[in-house]
């Protein structure tokens, strides 16, 4: 296998984009997904690449849960904060504003349009990124009309 | 949970359009698909949810392998053509022309722009479609510079 045609290839996935959270109690941290995708109807269920080093996949392997929180499509500056640690300051993360999620204590970025909260239910520890399986247990909806963030039109990649 | 929150929530999710196939000898099969993501950098490893009483899947499991085939954005009538069964005659699936990957037998189709072949190194069986999660052996690509077919493009859904 050819690694550069590889890795054209697998660049030619599409994605979302989208702010991953979790807590364990007063500890919490935020990070910019793409690696993400339904993976069940009927229990609906998610997977998620978590990068392995990072405080991220620490912190839902202690509270094996997480949220997950849909971008708009003109939000790729908050993307963007999100890329950065985690800073929490008062009720605001990185520079914005959430509420705890009633089912996992995970973030909810109060300006982003839609979120979900989901509990662990299997993993896989094969590569540098864990895939966290997880149920979605709790939901909403803060702007039904969004147009959501398409990774192609921020000119990021993140794969391959 | 609203059910109906939870269905439009998880409809915002952003997905590709691949055709997938698999093959255990002569035995061969293909589908559209959605839920798919790259999970590892290294080892390239990508993850796909796969309809759990399909043909698709049944030779998934007896090979061990499949093949991902990426669709163009012009291509959304190759994505209908295999939400149908899988009819093979000759060298053509469902009308289209294909050789056989050589890592894993599995249909490259000649009219899509890009493919890879992967071998099952994990499976989830949790929901209603399992998770493989497998390692990325080949890859080609036919057209550099192709666009990729995104589902927000072909107002199909497929989630919730």
């Amino acid at each position: 296998m050819d690694p550069e045609i590889k890795k054209k290839t697998l660049r030619l996935l599409t994605y979302g984009l989208y702010v991953l959270t979790a807590a364990d109690g007063d500890d919490v941290a935020a990070g910019t997904v793409n690696w993400l995708s339904q993976a069940s109807l009927t229990p609906p269920l998610v997977m998620v690449g978590v990068k392995a080093d990072s405080r991220l996949h620490q912190l839902i392997e202690r509270s094996h849960g997480f949220a997950v929180n849909i971008l708009a499509a003109d939000q790729k500056d908050v993307a963007s904060a999100f890329f950065r640690p985690s800073q929490v300051e008062g009720n605001r993360i990185n520079g914005y504003p959430f509420e705890r999620g009633a089912e996992t204590g995970a973030p909810l970025l109060l300006d982003l349009p839609a979120w979900f909260e989901a509990r662990i239910t299997d993993a896989v520890s094969r590569g540098d990124h864990t895939i966290f399986v997880a149920e979605v247990i709790n939901a909403g909806l803060r702007n039904p009309d969004v147009r959501p963030l398409v990774m192609w039109e921020t000119g990021w990649f993140y794969g391959g």
